[in-house]
């Protein structure tokens, strides 16, 4: 089944900046796809550090078991990445194919097996032919280069419409700072510490204990808040690699004036890997934003932010354009968390649609209909006392959804 | 828009019970549809037992909440249900509208407004247009019968494709026991303390006390073991009426000899009726039974069968007869809960699909795929060590789901 490109896909960065210290190369392997390369090989330069977050699922796959078993080692150098098998209850099999590829890839690139990370997307439970991966590994580790950014993105494709990068430069001290990444989608995504594949790189230094810290921190804002159809990958890796290139400038704690600065830098570049996954979800035809405030604790907005993002009734209903806020209050309401109705008030784009516990006396539904025509929604929901607030992105629930998951073994 | 008749609709008992003491009536009030009657009433005779369970939801609508400080009461002896309009979201007027519609029926049946319970299904958030209800209530308790138990299964649905009806008689002990229930569906349905509208009537002799507790624990493995699409509606509520006209029987404790023959009777027609629910999913082209077994708490199988119910990928593929069991194992891994891969045992139909961690050495996709075509689809899971084991019910997600959601302010 050859997909049509998503009719919400972003306008993507132009310039993609090379990371000085990082290389990357692709290949076809043959596993599953024909004719595209469906392998890619990243490699760091020695002083490197790196950190990672992982999906929970406990029936995560072999890969995601290596990496975290491997993520707290020092000297990480290297990450592999195949798509087509995800690799996930292949048994022994499975564990054999990881180890043997680690092992190639490090003996090809004359570093240990414990140095390599390793990712994998793609069916799960078929056992993975790893010999036709093996055969790759030699020709891979020499075409290496550090313009293969957006090849990479292609490479690590399943049901992706697009190659998601992004790419983010500033100068500070006197110093160019650069932060590329990629990222694939498309189905299985949601919100579970990091939900997808990505692979982001820096020329920073930075600790290996700051970065794996700040990692968990801003993917809780992006990465774990989108959601496309609420079921969570069990293959979902992010891996941050910073080459320490970055003259005059070193982030050695939070108090580092340059901290702040690059974590809002690399804010921006995950916040725009996770939303590319969003505007690239199986079937969307609309890129959806929910913002939840209120005096409760982030983690309850959060709740609610994604009861209404994950309700099949709320994302058929965006799909249809019909204005139907009755199922945003449904949504709310099975969390079980206890709201002030009076106080509600849901806005969908500038039109107020509730006050005082009930629809709002001006509301006027031709103008919210004609607005649920756009490509891009935003559905406010302000549960009084604006203490907290968090926003979560997902998109509608449409007919190719269920084309996608009826055709595609993913 | 008219939808077709559900394709997996059941064959319904030929035979349906009255229940001496209770009857019903049905009218048009005209607030939503037209030509068909949307107006329920039914009455239960002086000296009747009624318990009730009702939606979680802390959006719950204005009937939920009447019945909630209610359904304490003794001598209740009426609900009046409405379809087409569930008056939920609806501030004072929607307060004002449950007034009113209770203290007319108790008026006319010349007993307290305290005495009356009531259920409203339909939009959420549109304004009850009460009078149009309160001008039929006179009518509506001069026609009340006892046979008019299908006419109610009529008058109260919503996108349902059918009239959902249950019917059950045994004797005892030189006495004659009935049980008679109805109920409708079809979408905003995922298990929350009872996830739509049903009214049971018996004649038999048992306390209040009992009587709720009977009905909470059948409840649990009824219909809080059906979803169709893991939203929980605003407005469930089930009523258990009993009139205590059964000759020489009364239930006065658990170990009553007839308490274990009435609760097996009673989960017949409960389970019945929250499998026509099922049957009646929106959209549902498949009937889908999923069982876990395991030395797990029955919450934690719970947890995961429902995993597995309401993941949109499994039931995409289920729609698409594709036997993409690794689904399966992504819905088991995404509940965090933990596993051991290798006793894991999935089997679809007679087919087993995983043993030792891995795919079944003898697995045959063309085997299961052809039972993939069947209408009626059983998932086993086996997390080993048989101790516990709990059954759920859901249906496939379909494109129609799709086109009634968009189409159908429910």
């Amino acid at each position: 089944m050859k997909l049509d490109e998503s009719p919400i896909k972003p306008k993507q960065v132009g310039k993609v900046f090379n990371i000085d210290g990082v290389n990357l190369s692709t290949i076809s392997s043959g596993v599953k796809y024909k004719n595209r390369d469906d392998l890619l090989l990243i490699t760091f330069n020695e002083g490197s550090v790196v950190a990672g977050v992982f999906t929970k699922s406990t029936t995560a796959s072999e890969a995601v078991n290596w990496c975290k078993n491997n993520i707290n080692n020092d000297n990480l150098r290297a990450v592999i990445v195949n798509a087509g098998n995800a690799n996930v209850f292949t048994g022994q099999n499975g564990k054999k194919a990881v180890q043997k590829i680690v092992l190639e890839v490090g003996k090809n690139l004359k570093i240990n097996k414990n140095q390599v990370l390793i990712a994998q997307t793609g069916v799960i439970g078929e056992p993975l032919e790893y010999f036709k991966i093996l055969k790759c590994i030699t020709k891979l580790t020499r075409n290496l280069k550090s313009n293969n950014w957006i090849k990479g993105a292609q490479a690590i494709m399943t049901t992706d419409t697009f190659p998601k990068y992004s790419s983010y430069s500033y100068s500070y001290n006197e110093s160019n700072i650069y932060i590329t990444g990629i990222s694939k989608g498309s189905g299985m995504i949601a919100p579970n510490m990091a939900t997808m594949l990505s692979f982001i790189s820096s020329n920073i230094n930075i600790s290996k204990k700051m970065l794996q810290s700040l990692l968990e921190e801003l993917s809780e804002e992006t990465f774990n808040s989108i959601s496309v159809d609420s079921d969570t990958s069990t293959s979902d890796t992010v891996i941050l690699s910073c080459t320490g290139k970055s003259e005059n400038i070193t982030i050695k704690n939070k108090n580092n004036k340059h901290y702040t600065k690059f974590k809002d830098a690399l804010r921006k570049v995950l916040k725009d890997l996770a939303l590319q996954i969003v505007r690239d979800g199986e079937g969307a035809s609309k890129f959806i934003t929910v913002k939840v405030s209120g005096k409760e604790s982030k983690k309850d907005l959060k709740i609610i932010a994604f009861s209404i993002a994950n309700s099949p009734l709320v994302k058929t209903a965006l799909a249809a354009e019909d204005a139907n806020w009755g199922r945003i209050i449904m949504a709310i309401g099975k969390t079980n968390l206890n709201v002030n109705l009076k106080k509600l008030k849901i806005s969908i784009g500038d039109n107020l649609i509730t006050l005082n516990g009930k629809r709002y006396d001006r509301y006027n539904e031709n103008k919210v209909s004609k607005y649920m025509e756009n490509d891009e929604i935003e559905i406010f929901v302000d549960l009084g006392g604006k203490n907290n607030e968090v926003t979560v992105w997902t998109c509608d629930l449409t007919h190719k959804y269920i084309d996608i998951n009826g055709n595609y073994r993913s």
